[in-house]
């Protein structure tokens, strides 16, 4: 059991004071050690002094620190943490690594519902409108609103964005097909294997993108895919911009067999101005701010505490990756 | 009982021809008079050998109209209707006005919940920024979202758009206050009286008018109202233009106590080019769109249709006004 004072390494540098003030109190008697703090030594050297690290802890640097117990990412990614060797080390010394994927997963959920929402009531439509040539035309966009309900929505992914998404979408009456790597048997709504997704992208309204960068996902929305929508699907992204093969979207929005796409990611990131993604049809695009929110430090250090209280207790650590 | 063969008028004069088919269907034996397709009569004169008026039926006309016992409006809004000697006239015959409040619920508080979100996710500078410099404000963007989450919503006016937006709101566990002319106590959230609304104004995060017009709401939210809300506070108008003084909500937005306006309604409607609603600053409109949908008119034609089921019954109504 730890009970000795822990050394907590810290690299989370955009935290403001305040987050910082957070977490120095919520982990005491304990000590937190700021990367950004501390003259003279770099993060990799005092990393090799800590027990526990929190936010972006360089893998090479973690692998060499022995008597670091734990890893705790600021974020919900987890690409470059996702290396045989780091697997292999952390698991010989019974080290784990968590994520911040339950702060995220809020969020990002109440940004997909707005995407959604936001194109079946036309509010882009509108705005452009008023941007510009403010003509009034209810008749027009009353024509073009939809209602959420009775349609169909495809989720790629059906992790805890996913299963948050659904609880949103509950109460809108909207049909929902869930495709995962493995259907577990215990998800609350309809669930098909990613294998077989060509079967049901013909049924979706919506196809809802949550997939993570993996080898196994790169362009997993590939032009045979994406030719095999229902004409007038909305297509959204959240997950990575490498998922979804852009040339073929962008041909999908050009001949209006995609209605409209919604993008939270894209490849690469930024976006360049010239990128033709900014200006193909009905393309809307939010600049990976899916998982932002005023209190994400505040939310960050709290879900952090909260796991530093298990891992003090010995109890299983919630978001854990491996 | 009316089991004769009853003539029902209808002046939907922008129902498509499937939407007349189906009513046409829906009601057989009983008749259909679409006053736009008879040559040589008018409206008015054939709705004086109608059993029943679907539609917008001239106020007047429908008092002279002895035979008529049911008015259905095709809209939620009835204004026009809301006299005394108009009710005086049905009341005397046993008719009744019934309205279309339930087709427009549901596509009015996916409006509203979208207005929240969308806001709340930033989509709306998002989209200026992707028509402007393509800059990539991640940092600032994602600093500016919230979640809805333990927030608070003040909802002025508690009828069937409000209930319905209560269902939709749950799972996002923001705090709701509903303020109504008369606190009933079988209310599914807190309620009070739109008389001590003062009390309230100040502790919402977002004010959602959805107040009828009426000559006991006009400017309802009038100045002094408007410099009582808490800095930074989101309001939102699907109801009707009348209930905001338009100049107090300008100053507030320009003064940034009011934070945002997402407004469905104005005064007047259409809203010229040149008013300044347009150019406030984080004031998006939408032009009364909240009710419309792709298949309205069906919608509004089975509605019709069931209520037409209930009054061959002799039963109660839906949507009863008066």
């Amino acid at each position: 059991m730890p009970q000795a004072k822990l050394t907590i390494w810290c690299n989370a540098n955009n935290f403001a004071h305040s987050a910082r003030s957070l977490l120095r109190a919520g982990a005491e008697p304990h000590r937190v050690v700021f990367a950004d703090e501390q003259d003279g030594q770099s993060a990799e050297q005092l990393l090799t002094e800590a027990d526990v690290a929190f936010g972006q802890p360089p893998p090479d640097a973690a692998i060499k620190s022995s008597a670091l117990r734990w890893l705790h990412l600021n974020s919900a990614g987890y690409t470059a943490y996702d290396r045989q060797d780091l697997r292999d080390a952390l698991a010989k010394r019974g080290a784990t690594l968590t994520n911040s994927s339950s702060v995220y997963s809020e969020p990002c959920a109440q940004h997909l519902l707005a995407m959604m929402l936001s194109l079946a009531r036309q509010l882009p439509q509108s705005l452009d409108e008023q941007r510009g040539a403010r003509a009034w035309s209810d008749d027009q966009i009353r024509a073009n609103s939809v209602l959420l309900t009775d349609q169909t929505a495809l989720l790629l992914g059906f992790g805890a964005i996913a299963r948050r998404l659904v609880e949103l979408l509950r109460p809108l009456g909207i049909n929902i097909i869930a495709a995962r790597r493995r259907v577990a048997g215990d998800e609350s709504v309809r669930a098909v294997e990613l294998s077989e997704v060509e079967s049901y992208v013909p049924l979706a309204d919506h196809i809802v993108n949550i997939l993570p960068a993996h080898e196994s996902t790169k362009h997993f929305l590939d032009a045979r895919r994406l030719a095999a929508v229902k004409r007038g699907v909305i297509i959204y992204n959240i997950g990575r911009g490498t998922t979804v093969e852009q040339t073929a979207l962008i041909r999908g929005l050009e001949s209006g067999q995609v209605a409209a796409a919604y993008l939270d990611v894209t490849e690469p990131e930024p976006l360049p101005p010239d990128h033709p993604l900014w200006s193909a049809p009905n393309c809307l695009i939010t600049p990976h701010t899916a998982g932002g929110h005023a209190n994400e430090s505040e939310r960050l250090v709290r879900h952090f505490l909260e796991n530093l209280n298990r891992f003090i207790a010995n109890e299983p650590l919630v978001d854990r990756v491996f």
